[in-house]
């Protein structure tokens, strides 16, 4: 599959856009106009520096409000595209971008338009250019694919094909299925763009709020697999106009723009592997062949369950005592590095003491159990993934790291059928245990998102660690609303948070280092948490106080038997209850940007306690001001 | 008309809420539920510190999905109101909004709700309750005002009654003349909020995109109008959802609420003094009182044009030549202060020398033509506006200033009918000029706006100044897209440019200090920019660099004749053209923050080279990034 990216998905100068592609592996680019327009480079220059860069120049875009005008109004629109073929020519570019009108036309008939585009073609063919027509969602009197497809069958002229954009298809929710009907000649080029579902005008949704696939909604694997079987050999090129992306660092965004095609190339090939739509998987249909060649990547399942989770501070003496506090036993340090382990049960959380000077604690790293580290490593590579170096020594576990974007460490450990994990025997001596052992989990993880890269993150952890998102949440706090998107595996063994939080929370620095003020936790599952808490009780441990409001409201929410609230309150246990089963849950006072948090899930509950976050967050924000 | 707010207006803490709708002088609040069990504050703890701080209690919200429910369901919900309602007591409250149900409703049958919401008045009534029942515009069976009223005539209990709030009211385009039909009795509280004309769903419009008053576009004078005609007299209370006001500044909020309360007063005795909607203005409507009082404040026209424009830098050197190079000539020193004056016929530009050490050049001030600058200024003061102190000495014209919210010093001076200013006496001799002084008047200034205070400045201009907020516009740029909101007069003799810039340019350092880092400009009109162009680049100015690519994109759209075209490339001159007129104009370099723009206006061309602004930030972002 040949890779494309239009210019104005990203930030930054021309030729800053046209580096970070090349950087990020990109066959191909659609210079956008106005990129060209307020550029000090000449298209001679543009020209030779896509040579240089190994960068194909695959379409000049956009060129509007053509059709269905008026004769005078179409003589200055062909002298206006004579223009631009002069300049393609000089660009060495031989295909351009024609939207359907959604200004100037005034005139809605079919056969004027196919008149017009005819001229407009007959003009393209002088200067060996190729008309690429593409229906625009809220053209004015065309705005369905397969309505600019007929103009074009209609005037059947050589340099005349159809554009099609999964934005502008997808958006107003137009059948895919006939894409396979056109004629794959007359496809000149494909663009792809996810988008969130939102209920808006499809204008403002289109120009804002668009993003990388995989990071939205729709369902483009099925486009790009009709888009495959239609014959279409041509380009695959990002087109996304996205306001965060525009005022991101643009080599990151080159990255993760390259990370969504490669992504959708799997995915658009597991689409037709799985045979005709509707239809039973058939041999012969995961056998067929296609012009276009679609690589694959290796293929990783879903993590079994966290392996660990990775504590990293300068001064570790708060964190051990919350840990020792809430029953977790110090099983020794690393026999090389300076690392704790502490664990309770399944849960394993090291300390590192590795950190900066003065740095405060915070979480560093995240182990995920997968069949085959190294395969997830691989697929993980293949998918753009920074990876991450650890100091081994010999007969030391080789960890498979890679970065994920809010600069966590990811780890790919070798699972293990009883949830141990081998790599504990490096560790020495610990701490005799006093009294009985808790089961234990990782329970989730909750990762706190520079506003810059969170889209990045779900595409991130949806390809890299196949995890799913989930329908998407927003929390209010006393600073602003968090949003908050969960991924996890379908068994939910392993649940990751990501929060995007409000500006004067997430403090950024340029855009490269990120400061996170913003208060990340890791949650432990616990068959019985009223023990638990009175057990950390017993050991001292500060736990996050909840205001007595909240459990009036709770029982006025949910009548509770009242020896059984007076425990929550006594104990400071939020408290919450569904159709599938009830949830309970305590936190830790927080050390540095870290916190603890013990849950425990009754029946089928399958949240978080949702509608306690706002309780969490204003007792935090209430203890930050008033330190 | 007794003010309020709702304490989800605004970030922090319910104490700090509180503190901060005293400071900024509202009669009342309604306290959000999640505010209260989210705080540490006893119930009765809060009610001491509202009667401490002189604020009132009057309205305890929401309580949501109570009709329209199977007879267990009801059961479960007066259970819950009945310990809402024991809590109020405690909070020493009188008044509950309970919304229409959106969730838990089964039967859609208003003899059902009737009966229900009868039997949650009555137990209301047992513990000197009323209840405020609102039409959500989303509620699942009711969602219309009119709807909700008929439900309260049925049940006609003196314990329910109805809230009407101009979102749910607004966003639906219900007819608000029916409200001067409803008992006033009947009408419990009223909630007002504004809103941007959004095409999207109404719920997320509603959670996210709400104004106060006068920042958006919903006609709330005449929704006010017919809420004082039906002889309404309790609290008008702000209820706004908003993303931003929910991360800002507490007391910053607080403070652009009580404005928009005190505008929209204002504008609501307008509306009734114009008389009854649709027939002309008659004596005897203007004359007509209602029950409830509307203050009303000093009247203000909008200004004749600009007085003057003020930069400050503690290094003018850079400024003075610029100015020089324009043509400006310099008119002296001030007696008595370290600032010099420099003009070019009627603009006048103040340099002030008195900056901060190292404080790099900057927009510090704008002046104002007014009829009477005191009544001005003592209508900005009752709209709360910062006052700005000005030394002065004898003899010297004293200047009413007062404090924009991005903290653009904005001087009420005395205007006079042939443009010139009294105050230029008090410079002392300035330089000869050389050669013919051109004609030239400040045609607009653009100021960058920190994304806080956005919204605040739309008020801020629209109600102390009588600027008209334009159609809104966003220009793509390098580093994001820039929102670009035009305030200006009727005549347009003033235009203020508020952009608000991406984050990435416009870095803010905490909530109260903000570092213009965006740049800001001020842009004057002559008679023949050609001539100017040449004078100034004689002068050896530093023009910005337009691209050649620019302008063969220009002859591509407009077809220019080749001298006049090769004029505009030689002089880096930009050009647009509309249906009224063209345009014509430069910038310079920048300095500091501030750069100077010189523009022609031919016709009645009334914009600002919008298709032009991409192309300027291109090459001010370059030239930023190259140094």
């Amino acid at each position: 599959m040949r890779t494309g990216i239009a210019t104005v998905c990203l930030s930054g100068t021309l030729k800053e856009k046209m580096q970070a592609c090349a950087i990020a592996g990109f066959d191909g680019i659609e210079i956008f106009e106005q990129d060209l327009v307020t550029s000090p480079l000449s298209p001679e220059n543009v020209r030779t520096m896509a040579a240089d860069l190994g960068l194909g120049l695959d379409l000049y875009q956009p060129f509007r409000d053509f059709d269905g005008v008026t004769p005078d109004l179409l003589k200055a629109n062909l002298r206006r595209a004579e223009a631009k073929f002069k300049l393609m020519s000089r660009l060495g570019m031989d295909t351009i971008l024609v939207c359907t009108n959604v200004a100037t036309a005034t005139i809605d008939d079919d056969g004027l338009r196919a008149s017009q585009l005819s001229e407009l073609a007959e003009l393209a063919g002088d200067h060996g250019v190729k008309v690429a027509y593409e229906a625009l969602a809220w053209g004015k009197y065309v705005n369905d694919y397969e309505h600019a497809y007929r103009l074009v069958e209609m005037v059947d002229h050589p340099n005349l094909g159809t554009c099609l954009d999964s934005f502008h298809i997808l958006s107003r929710d137009w059948d895919t299925a006939p894409i396979e009907k056109i004629d794959a000649e007359k496809i000149f080029f494909v663009q792809v763009a996810d988008a969130p579902k939102l209920s808006m005008d499809v204008l403002s949704w289109s120009r804002h709020y668009r993003v990388f696939p995989g990071e939205g909604q729709f369902e483009l694997a099925k486009f790009m697999g009709h888009v495959v079987r239609a014959g279409y050999t041509g380009p695959v090129s990002l087109e996304v106009f996205n306001d965060v992306f525009r005022q991101s660092d643009v080599d990151r965004t080159a990255v993760d723009a390259m990370r969504s095609l490669i992504w959708l190339e799997e995915q658009s090939a597991n689409w037709l592997a799985a045979g005709p739509e509707g239809a039973a998987s058939s041999g012969a249909a995961s056998r067929r062949r296609y012009p276009m060649e679609l690589a694959t990547l290796p293929k990783v399942s879903e993590p079994a369950g966290f392996n660990f989770a990775e504590v990293k501070a300068d001064d570790t003496v708060q964190l051990e005592k919350l840990l020792g506090q809430l029953g977790f036993a110090f099983e020794g340090r690393h026999r090389t590095k300076d690392v704790q382990l502490w664990t309770m049960g399944q849960a394993r959380v090291i300390i590192n003491e590795q950190a900066a000077s003065h740095a405060e604690p915070a979480i560093a790293a995240l182990g995920f159990d997968v069949a085959s580290p190294v395969i997830a490593s691989a697929r993980a590579q293949q998918l753009k993934a920074p990876v991450v170096a650890r100091r081994v020594q010999a007969d030391e576990e080789v960890f498979q790291g890679i970065a994920a974007p809010d600069s966590t460490e990811i780890f790919l450990c070798q699972g293990s059928p009883d949830g141990t994990a081998a790599w504990t025997h490096e560790f020495g001596e610990g701490l005799e245990r006093t009294g009985q052992a808790q089961n234990a989990v990782i329970d989730h993880v909750n990762l706190a998102q520079p506003w810059q890269h969170f889209d990045e993150a779900v595409l991130f952890y949806t390809s890299a660690l196949a995890l799913e998102p989930q329908p998407f949440a927003e929390v209010p706090s006393p600073s602003g609303l968090v949003r908050s998107q969960v991924m996890q595996t379908s068994d939910a063994a392993v649940r990751l948070v990501l929060n995007l939080a409000p500006a004067q929370q997430a403090a950024v620095q340029g855009t490269q280092t990120v400061r996170k003020t913003y208060q990340e936790h890791i949650a432990f599952a616990v068959d019985d948490l009223v023990a638990t808490a009175r057990a950390a009780q017993d050991r001292g441990l500060e736990f996050l106080q909840i205001p007595a409001n909240y459990y009036e409201d709770l029982d006025a929410r949910f009548d509770l038997e009242p020896g059984f609230l007076a425990t929550l309150k006594e104990l400071n246990l939020l408290y919450d209850r569904d159709a599938d089963g009830e949830f309970l849950h305590f936190y830790t006072a927080t050390v540095g940007s870290v916190f603890f948090e013990m849950v425990e899930r009754r029946g089928n509950y399958d949240g978080y306690g949702a509608p306690n976050a706002p309780v969490r967050h204003a007792v935090q924000y209430d203890s930050l001001h008033r330190t």
